[in-house]
């Protein structure tokens, strides 16, 4: 709170770290540009990545589907996470690889934008809602799904700098 | 992508023209005012547009939820169009004149914003928006109700520059 | 409202047809099965089609996009259109088919749900969310892009019984 | 409008006081840090209160369910409130303290942003979020539940300049 | 839970009172009518009560816009209030009246739907939303805007039968 | 779509296994009562599950906020997955709990409806908005954090019968 508020008739008392939840004060933070990569993975039974590879699956084309609820779903991240700042994203990009050695679906979302916070959530939450859209055009086939591993591969800006997760972890 | 996550570990990799759906790049864009003007009309018959003009319409004053139905929409085009970067309005005006002669409702919008993407979507969603909602407070009088001709008029602003369409074609 | 409440101290006193906007009590119709179906076209320059059919646009893969686009944006009807109800839907369906002998983009859509009241409006709500999805991502290519003849085609189902429009018109 | 839409072919021609509804044009305003407080109470009968502080009411803890409900309303507003513009929320704090003398749960909000417009409308819904929410979770316990003196505590930033509440109304 | 899943292996353990919060099963409560209908007040200097009922606000007709956006508001409900059940509603319907005599815009609100849940909440978020429009619309004209006495008048349907308030508090 | 509409003027035509995305028609499926209980797992470092459990992470209460993220993100299950159907949610009620020898926070959901579809994706979804919602309020404690495991453990009701996970993968 600015100092001009800070008087007993307009602050608000609980400004120590024990007073509840709040979406902290960025308005300090310089603007500078920010990316961020995160991945994720759907396991499904074989017959389960067969069918979406052939583009068999009843509901329709599954990797693209998934693609486009997942940017959409990007957008939305400062609605469904309580303190999470909005940012106006310049770019949101996404990525599903069928792997036929895991029997999974790789998911990889890239995200951009310029502002005083970081853009980890909205890469995540692009990840999760992409996986979350393939389980549910899938569900009929199998209820042997699982979604995971989803985590951040790479960031850059913003006053923390850089961060690249180790390969043997990124993998 | 920035070039420090261009390695293979942290970089999608179908960043080329056949790679999918993305949400495009805009950051290289600078900041700059833009605006637009989109237009269209909803035709109904002769007794419907009586009802609207002396606002005999059962559901209510039409011509204005349609406007403040149209306003709203512009805000949550981002929300709406799978690919379409958010942007922060400055203005958005609506116009909805009833003309007896083409038994139709014309509807204009106007919107602003400083950004690096143009607000052509945003004023063509409120126009989409305000029509469907006049199709709503009339479907009760009449079935053959026809939104048409919306349309981008003129805007202003980013690289590609200013554009008005052709007065014989805007009419 | 109900008998009991009509009380001065209770009841809101404009209960007449010059009152202002309301959403129209439907808590006496009947849960039917009702179904519509909509439809609209996109005219674009001959070269924006060739790019559409070809999977050219820089953006994605147009048709799919807004195929997604037109049945979530039927999902969000009762949030978008002031006065209408909100419809719990079993089903939506969208076709887009490119016309070449006409320059345009064909749309019809499909909505069914079991409720009180008609499905018209999300019918006509995914057709335009699909058709400006469509425009969203060929706009870089061509302002000469018109949204055109959004209208219903036929209904089933509620009090006010079946509906066809006339083949004539229907097109 | 920007004076070279200013010709019949493109304006809109109701630019003036009587032309109905817009969301006024703000681009001319420097963005400039805002923040603004808000307050307001809900008065509930004594056992509600004591069931709040002892948290024993069977949906869950009270003040903090409220607490996030007005963060994560605040960051609605523009889609709320018709005529509002949207901002990039920077901080939002929300304060909840029990009042045994007055009976009432008082809530506070602080909201902060860079911008064009203020934050007022932010702190004000995250203020009538909170305390729908409260009674919310209290309706099963009493419906003399009152939310009332939801009024603006004091603002900073913008070409307005400051305001505060005077002590005495503020109390 | 229903009682299959009561082993360890499915169920959550936390199923009693001090468990955190949750959204309470309603299942086993039946459906039926459900109205109800809540009040509140904006109480603003005399100029700004006389530019709203002489609509010479500059934003536009305050009253109208503050009518539809309580509707839309009401149909919001269970997107904002976090632990409340979604209703379809059958109804809605806003009445706000200028009152001289005590210098405030008078609202009130009913709700209707046939579920396994009241919609008193659906009102009194109508009330709210509508109350901070025209907050929102006046608050260039005055800081001096409160919006006070918000509460339930009358419900009707439910286990818990119906209510009235007392007239002398409902005024 | 039904009979009636299956001619030439009125039909879609791709109805065929190959003809893109639709939402499936689920309108011949009977209403009943439907359970799914969905599982996974935030894994953290130790001094991050140590701030968690200490309630000593600055922005709030960890727990608390992702268990109410959780409910509302089911109740926007239908908005966030392309081709899922809305249901009108009864009961949602999350679970999370650390646990010290896994490093790692255990999260549960529970979700029921009485309707045509289950609520499989809504008691997912609900994990995965909660697990976000942990990595947001860590996220500034460290960068080493996984979302996984997210899994469906249990569903009732439906044509496809009840559904529970083997124990040993439920773990």
């Amino acid at each position: 709170m600015t100092d001009e508020l800070q008087t007993p008739a307009y602050a608000l008392t609980h400004l120590n770290p024990e007073g509840g939840v709040r979406m902290v004060d960025v308005s300090v933070k310089g603007l500078t540009v920010r990316t961020a990569v995160a991945s994720g993975r759907v396991i499904v039974p074989p017959e389960v990545l067969r069918a979406i590879t052939e583009n068999q699956v009843r509901k329709g084309d599954v990797l693209t589907v998934a693609q486009i609820a997942g940017i959409m779903g990007a957008k939305q991240t400062s609605l469904l996470i309580p303190l999470c700042h909005h940012v106006n994203l310049t770019a949101v990009d996404l990525e599903l690889k069928p792997n036929e050695e895991t029997n999974s679906i790789e998911i990889r979302a890239y995200t951009k934008a310029t502002g005083p916070t970081g853009v980890e959530m909205e890469a995540l939450t692009a990840v999760s809602i992409a996986a979350l859209t393939i389980y549910d055009m899938c569900k009929s086939l199998s209820k042997e799904i699982v979604i995971t591993d989803i985590q951040l591969l790479a960031k850059t800006g913003g006053a923390s700098g850089d961060y690249r997760k180790t390969p043997s972890r990124a993998e």
